[in-house]
């Protein structure tokens, strides 16, 4: 097992990594919790192959467990489902000592993480992620969040777990296509680390190699995100650059309307930035292309659609990044060596052409 | 001018009393805020009486300003109204640089309050109360909230202002009943602290008493609220003390349903517990009556209305102050010497019951 420990401002906490951690998940909250009522928030694509598991061993050990299933999928980010679980809560009459377990993907961890941080001001949360990508990205941060009709993860809160209990034996049941999107993020961090963790990259040619090394891959990108998030909670400084790939990869996501996943689309930002930097001259020539190889093995898109530059514009301009009349970027001055560019709104234009127009 | 210093493990800020301080309020809003776009968030009451000649100064003073407007009335602190006001500050493009400016009473604090505390995970937020409930109470300590069809207050945020700018001179708009029902919060306060302010309100013998000692009375409530805020920000053990009379009161306000205003109900629940724990030996005999002097001399009720034992401990049980199988009450071992004394949900009848039957 690795344990990555997470002190910020408001709680600490730690991420286990564990193989098989699933199938004594009692054990491992009991540490943190004492015996208390519990709603086992979850969707129906996770609910269904493990939820009945982990509410018998949580009763078993003690727990009163309610379980909260919501639709998979991205649309469950609402405020409706957000409404109904509240409710949920409340007729169940959970008090400030009970606490939300979010079962599931980045969806179910962002949603009932703002449920859990919303209901009475605030109850406890655990986190049981089971996608690659809330595995080594959307549990870690204390980020929750739902979507608006106008952008992604406009509403939420900064609330931190108790535990994240990491399994990374749930990956294989996951869909290629999760698994694969989830890498996407792992590139992200490899980018941004650089060194080892970039060499690490290189042995993985095909899907089912992200199976074989997850527990590494998991516990290298958590602990870099831990890293930043330990020294910038609420993204004011060093946390952006886990933003990496996000500013146009958040566009196109937008922009697709449900057709490229997040890992995909920001497996298309990524190459993108790159692109944008390199012609600046701020980025080395033959970055993007060293990244889009990592994420082409395993079948990750590296060109952006084909986008009117003006829609591409206007989400962007939607960004929770843009602070005033500027949008920062990060970039890479090396692999491994991030750095932050802030620029004019009123230049967005000219910077993001060039990744636009290699496509078009 | 009274400045009180609010320190928390989150945010400092200062709470400002000074007649006439609407006035000068961009002045004020300059020295914490550089040059942003502002929701100015407002009801239809107070926003008739107060938004235009506040929009105004602050656009004068290099802020751009956009006035959302909702229905006077504790209904507005609904998801309705929040996704509403969310919508509407992602369509006029505010980032994480803009601020929200929340102008009236404890309705509009509250709504307000939790849309900053949950747009983009957090904008910066000010606090200009204009209700002299607000003022002693819901705008300093950083609880935001919505109601909910089981409870009051049941969604929520602990998240702190920049500033809170009290001016008394808006109390002279405030209706007489609202006026009335914000003392009822002082002489909890003043109940809690004993001593020169208890002293204080023997003075207060009629409705416009409160006007004229109005300074005093928020400063004196603020300063005590604000030294129960900063030994505990979340509610874990002093801060229960300001629950002194909303056990019992906030089951009379959502029973009534819209009957009584908070004030009122509080009023009511101050006798209320004072009678529960003299028929225990834990309050002295009389002080009931003490308490229900102040209150009666400005027409607060002092008797609690004609209610089924049921009804009201169905709706104690849905109390945020329930914890596990026990709900813990606050009491005065004499006034100025209050007391937390945990009731086992199961014993709550028999607790409740002499306070109830008083009335019948």
């Amino acid at each position: 097992m690795t344990t990555i420990e997470v002190k910020t401002t408001t709680a600490d906490y730690a991420v286990k990594v564990k193989i098989g951690s699933l199938m004594t998940v009692a054990q491992a909250i009991k540490t943190v919790w004492t015996p208390r009522r519990i709603a086992l928030i979850t969707d129906t694509t996770v609910g269904a192959l493990y939820a009945d598991q982990v509410q018998t061993q949580l009763m078993a050990g003690g727990f009163t467990v309610t379980v909260l299933t919501v639709p998979s999928g991205e649309a469950s980010k609402s405020w409706a489902q957000t409404m109904r679980l509240v409710e949920a809560l409340s007729q169940a009459h959970f008090t400030r000592n009970d606490g939300v377990v979010a079962l599931g993907g980045g969806v179910v961890g962002d949603l009932a993480g703002f449920v859990a941080s919303i209901y009475m001001r605030g109850i406890s949360l655990i986190q049981l992620p089971t996608s690659l990508l809330a595995q080594v990205d959307s549990s870690v941060g204390g980020k929750t969040a739902l979507d608006l009709p106008t952008g992604k993860n406009l509403v939420g809160s900064f609330y931190q777990p108790d535990l994240v209990l990491i399994d990374p034996q749930t990956l294989t049941t996951l869909p290629q296509r999760m698994l694969v999107e989830g890498y996407g993020e792992v590139v992200k961090c490899a980018a941004l680390v650089g060194g080892d963790f970039w060499k690490l990259l290189q042995s993985i040619q095909q899907p089912d190699d992200i199976l074989l090394l997850a527990p590494q891959l998991i516990a290298r990108s958590v602990s870099f995100k831990a890293r930043v998030v330990m020294a910038d909670e609420k993204e004011g400084g060093q946390r952006q650059l886990l933003n990496f790939g996000h500013t146009i990869g958040h566009a196109v996501e937008l922009l697709g309307r449900g057709r490229w996943m997040h890992g995909e689309a920001v497996a298309m930002g990524l190459v993108a930035v790159c692109q944008v930097f390199e012609a600046q001259g701020l980025t080395p020539v033959g970055t993007a292309q060293a990244v889009a190889a990592r994420l082409a093995v395993v079948g990750l898109p590296t060109e952006l659609p084909d986008l009117a530059l003006n829609t591409v514009l206007t989400a962007m301009r939607h960004d929770k990044k843009v602070h005033g009349d500027q949008l920062t970027w990060v970039y890479l001055a090396a692999l491994g060596q991030p750095q932050l560019q802030p620029v004019p709104l009123t230049d967005l234009a000219t910077w993001v052409a060039p990744a636009l127009t290699t496509v078009a």
